[in-house]
C-alpha cells in the first residue's frame, strides 16, 4: 500500500500549521512530511487556499496530503482530540514548560503513540511563530539547536527536521507506558473546556483585577494545568472543584440570613 | 565573532555542489548550512551566476557564503585539497563503498576533522542526482532513510539533512532543558501548604460528600497538582484562586438579601 492517503492515523503524529500565509508553503510542507511517512496536515486559519495551483505545484505530488488536509478556526479546535501536542519555536518563550530537541521530541512521540495518545506538532505563521497562546496549550516545547548567529528556517524546512527524527526513530513498535494504568488520558478538548469553565468564575468573581493583565496571567494559569498531564477523571474532578465552591457559595448567599 | 564568514576552514565540511542547475537552489542551499554553522561552499560547473539576484534573495541573509564560494570545472578538482569525501545519493549505486545515514556520517565526519583530515560532502544536480563517476570519487555514500515509497527531497533539503545532524553531533549546541527561566521552583512545604489550603475549602463546601472517600480523593488532587512542576510564583496564584472564589462567595452571601 503506498503511503500517501491522508487519512488521520493515530499512529503517527498530526502537523498543525497555526496560520500559514502562503499556500506555496502548505504544499512544500505536505511533500516534506510525505518524504518522512507523515501524512495528516492540519491547518488553522489558512490565509490562502491550500489546494491552489501553487500549492499543488509546490507539494510535487504529495498533493493527496493537501486533498485530506483540515481547516478550523481556532487552535483549540485543532487540537481537541489529541493527547499530546508539541509547540515549536524558534526562541525562548520563558514559559514553565519541557524544552526538548526533535531527537528527544521523536522518541517521546514514538513512546506517547505505543501508548495508544495521539498526538500533534504546532507550527506556527512563517514571520512570526506561534502566539504564546498557542504555546501555552502544547505540553512541550521543541526548538532546533541551530547556529545562534544565524537561525532562519523556513516552515516548510522545520517541519522537515522534526518530521526526520520521526521517521529516524522508528523502528520495532515500542512497550506501552503504563504508568497511569488504565486511566485514559483527557483530550485538549477535554482540558480547553475546563480552562473556559474555571476562567468564567473567575472573571465572575473579579480575579483578573487589572484588564490589560489579564490575558498573561489565563496564559499562566493554563500552563500549569497542561504540565499535569491531567487524565479524562482528574479533568472531571478538577471541574467538580470548582462547582462546587461556586454552587456552595450560591447556595450559602441563598441561605444566609441578611 | 559572527559565523557569517564563507572562509574555508578545516574545523568543519565543505559542502560541495556538483552540477546545480538553479542559482536559487545555491540560495536555499547557503541558508540551509549557515543554520547549521557550515560556511565553505564549492560549486562544480554551476549552470547559473551564484550571485544572481534570485541567489542572493533565496539566501535569506546568507549571501556571504555565496560571496565566499569557489566555483571548479570538476568534480576532481573541487575536491582535490579534501582527505575524506562522502556523496549523497537517493537510491542503492551498487558500488562496493560504505553506505550511511546523515546520523553516522556526522559522527564519523567529526571524527575525521578531529584526526585533522579537511572533509567535503558532493551534492548532485537537482534532478538527477550525482552521476557514478562522482560517486566513484568519494570514500564513503551517504543515504538518508525516507519513506519508500516517497522519497522526493530538493537539493537544500538534503544539504539541511546533513548539515543539521553534523550540527547536532556537535557538543556545545545541546538542549536547554527546562525554560524556567528564573522563576524558582516551589518548596514542598508551599506545595502542602496550598493543599491544606485548597482540602479545608472543599471540607467547608461539602466537596467530600462520602467520607471514607476524602483520603483516596485528596491523594488524587495532590498528585495532580504535584505533577504540574509548580513554582512559587504559580502555587501563589493558586492560592489566590482559591481565596477570590471562597471570598466572593462570602461577600455575595452577605451581601445578598434572604
Amino acid at each position: 500500500m503506498l503511503e500517501t492517503e491522508a487519512t488521520p492515523s493515530a499512529d503517527r503524529p498530526a502537523v498543525i500549521l497555526v496560520r500559514p500565509q502562503l499556500s506555496e508553503n502548505i504544499g512544500t510542507t505536505a511533500r516534506a512530511m510525505l518524504n518522512c511517512g507523515l501524512t495528516e496536515l492540519r491547518l488553522v486559519a489558512p490565509r490562502e487556499d491550500w489546494l491552489s495551483e501553487k500549492a499543488v505545484a509546490a507539494s510535487s505530488g504529495a498533493h493527496a496530503l493537501l486533498e485530506g488536509a483540515r481547516a478550523f478556526a481556532s487552535t483549540e479546535e485543532a487540537i481537541a482530540d489529541l493527547h499530546r501536542v508539541y509547540a515549536t519555536t524558534g526562541r525562548n518563550r520563558f514559559m514553565v514548560k519541557p524544552v526538548v530537541t526533535p531527537h528527544q521530541a521523536a522518541s517521546e512521540l514514538r513512546r506517547h503513540i505505543g501508548a495508544g495518545l495521539a498526538c500533534g506538532v504546532l507550527f506556527g505563521p512563517e514571520r512570526t511563530g506561534l502566539e504564546n497562546d498557542d504555546v501555552a496549550l502544547a505540553d512541550v516545547v521543541v526548538t532546533v539547536p541551530l547556529n545562534p548567529d544565524y537561525c532562519s528556517l523556513n516552515l516548510a524546512q522545520s517541519v522537515l527536521l522534526i518530521a526526520y527524527e520521526w521517521y529516524q526513530a522508528g523502528g520495532p513498535a515500542q512497550p506501552r507506558a503504563m504508568t497511569k494504568g488504565a486511566a485514559p488520558v483527557a483530550e485538549k478538548r477535554d482540558l480547553v473546556g475546563f480552562f473556559e469553565h474555571l476562567e468564567r468564575e473567575l472573571d465572575g468573581c473579579g480575579f483578573f483585577r487589572a484588564p490589560e493583565k489579564r490575558p498573561v496571567m489565563v496564559r499562566n494559569i493554563r500552563n500549569m494545568f497542561e504540565r499535569a498531564d491531567l487524565t479524562q477523571q482528574e479533568v472531571r474532578t478538577l471541574h467538580g472543584i470548582v462547582h462546587e465552591l461556586v454552587t456552595w457559595r450560591k447556595k450559602k448567599g441563598e441561605e444566609m440570613p441578611s
